[in-house]
């Protein structure tokens, strides 16, 4: 009898746990949000991930719901906790995903590094923190933001104004100065068994992820352990099941400070698929369904992945793909099953090898050629 | 629009194809024997392979048919190709892959490396040929052999009466004194690209694949190279398009002779999930899409692949699984969804690193949890 587990969200995310799913003979079953959509290979249904009765009918079937994003309300993943339905993460570990201001409170009382941040629900109490902190800061909505959507740089509060007159409090950061940013994955089962993946180095392009580099060049052991267990100790302490990557800046006086959190496999994860023993979609399926973890350990000495940002939508993505495949024989090209359109996220190509500029080159020159 | 690929048979082969095809983007859809079986997690219609009408509706809508088997019948292959259907492999190649006599009498003509061999249809003849190889031969019923089925030893030509006795013509083998025996995959697409991968050496138990080591220990250039150009001459020679795996015999005088052919991914090759910068399977899928092929080249220095020879069906292969993946991080098990029997192979396990003892060891070690 196959162990079956359910993911709320048809996205990409959800499309790669097939594969190792299928291979740890696992079942998977999506619950879309529409037809068609990336994860719609596996066994899907399509319904209102915001409906307690849909979501509990969809989690009937199966041993264990995971998640595709973290956008289930808390209300429908109390009635699934209630109904005695195995829900990996839980409700409590995904209210911080869900609330930055929440998550910026219990990340204190661990002692995380993290930016100075304030709660602001005025323009002079966030003029009071512009002006403590060089004049300008970075203001989130607390919920709902992604892909640097619900993100602002603002120098006066009254940047902030249209945000502020919704009636709910802001988070406002610093602005910190790195030198680049991190992300560090790490995968916990419930029964308490947690592993770390290699931290990376992540190179966004507006706001978006572009590139991500295993392990992160120049990373020393210091920097590796400290960020190793910024990510455990994160994962026991608001008791994430599953995956989880936080984002991180690296100062400019070498520190690290944890920017966001993710409670799900990550764009940052996307090279362990082909880089790592254990990728981290099997990762996530191990943890949420408390098998033991795999080896993280990276399978070569780099590896680089390239997000594929879809061009216009009356390409042939096809013969973008033959072309990039005759090309880089070694590229892994990875596809989501998505119409392309100008920035969407459609795949992305992994590299992995010993020498770090030809797998980068590689990584770089096959996803180019899916572009303009 | 993504491709379609239809596969005939729903085995773990077929199974196997999921994985590479969700990443391609390449839909899979499969055409089984029965409910339940191995690859129904893709898109399964039920119907017999040897109904032309079953195959020809199934062959509808998807862009090409290839096949976890060899067992399709020419009629209902050439009823395909008559009705524009994209066969690959076609069926004049499947031709050699299902009558050992006329693979033998082909690769004769192709110059190839093999044992000597005869067409014998009744004991004189047999006799005839044990005379004139010390005695001993290798007597094989020229169709539907796998897995040491249809192959027997015999000494005296009255050991094959029963199967002479049916009329049909059997053929005779030297019994080749080998050291070893060795397997060469090739995939080569429609329009003409073949790629090699590394010979590996496959270790048998009563006749089924038991354990595979890639590359081959001890493989020196020159035998690499040999198995190489015998793999793509046999492949171009005989229009094979797909994988094609050759197994091999090197003999005492450190000559390749070629023992069987299989036109389709192969046990042989499954380390290439985990070993190979490309699995067979998305080579498979390229190759049979006519899409550039992947890089075949190892990605650590050893791999080494043991099948889990399924036990009594009362035990459970979950927790079974569980222990493996506890003791073995790092090892890759790959399960196929059947239900276990003695001898039946349910999965395999894959291990890869730098120290061929170390990589034996895990694979060895957790594909040994699953036994008895």
């Amino acid at each position: 009898m196959a162990l079956r587990v359910g993911v709320v969200g048809g996205g990409q995310l959800a499309r790669m746990m097939i594969a190792p799913a299928v291979e740890l003979g696992v079942e998977i079953r999506v619950l879309a949000e529409a037809e068609g959509m990336s994860a719609s290979l596996a066994a899907t249904s399509v319904g209102d991930y915001r409906d307690a009765d849909t979501v509990l009918a969809f989690a009937r079937d199966v041993d264990v719901v995971t998640f595709d994003h973290e956008h289930v309300p808390q209300p429908v993943l109390h009635a699934l906790v209630d109904a005695g339905v195995a829900v990996r993460p839980g409700p409590d570990a995904l209210h911080y995903a869900q609330d930055k201001l929440a998550m910026r409170a219990r990340l204190d009382e661990l002692g995380m590094p993290q930016p100075d941040w304030a709660s602001v629900s005025d323009e002079d109490s966030l003029q009071a923190f512009l002006d403590d902190h060089g004049g300008r800061a970075v203001v989130k909505t607390p919920r709902g933001g992604y892909d640097g959507k619900g993100v602002r740089v603002v120098s006066r509060a009254s940047d902030a104004a249209d945000w502020l007159s919704a009636g709910a409090p802001l988070l406002v950061e610093e602005l910190v100065e790195f030198t680049r940013e991190l992300a560090q994955q790490v995968a916990r089962r419930p029964s308490g068994q947690v592993v770390a993946f290699p931290v990376v180095e992540t190179v966004q392009r507006d706001g978006v992820c572009a590139e991500v580099i295993a392990p992160a060049p120049h990373a020393g052991d210091r920097l590796t352990e400290a960020a190793a267990r910024v990510g455990t100790e994160i994962a026991e302490g608001l008791g994430v099941t599953g995956m989880l990557a936080v984002e991180l800046f690296e100062t400019t006086d070498e520190r690290i400070l944890v920017n966001e959190l993710a409670m799900r496999p990550h764009n940052s994860g996307h090279w362990t698929q082909d880089g790592a023993a254990t990728s981290q979609f099997e990762q996530h399926l191990r943890a949420v369904l408390d098998l033991p973890l795999g080896d993280p350990a990276s399978r070569a000495a780099w590896s680089v992945m390239v997000n594929i940002l879809g061009g216009p939508a009356s390409d042939s993505l096809d013969a973008r793909f033959a072309a990039a495949m005759a090309d880089h024989p070694d590229a892994k090209i990875h596809t989501y099953g998505k119409t392309p359109r100008p920035g969407r996220k459609v795949g992305h190509v992994n590299a992995v090898g010993d020498d770090l500029d030809d797998v980068a080159y590689v990584a770089r020159s096959a996803a180019a050629r899916f572009l303009d």
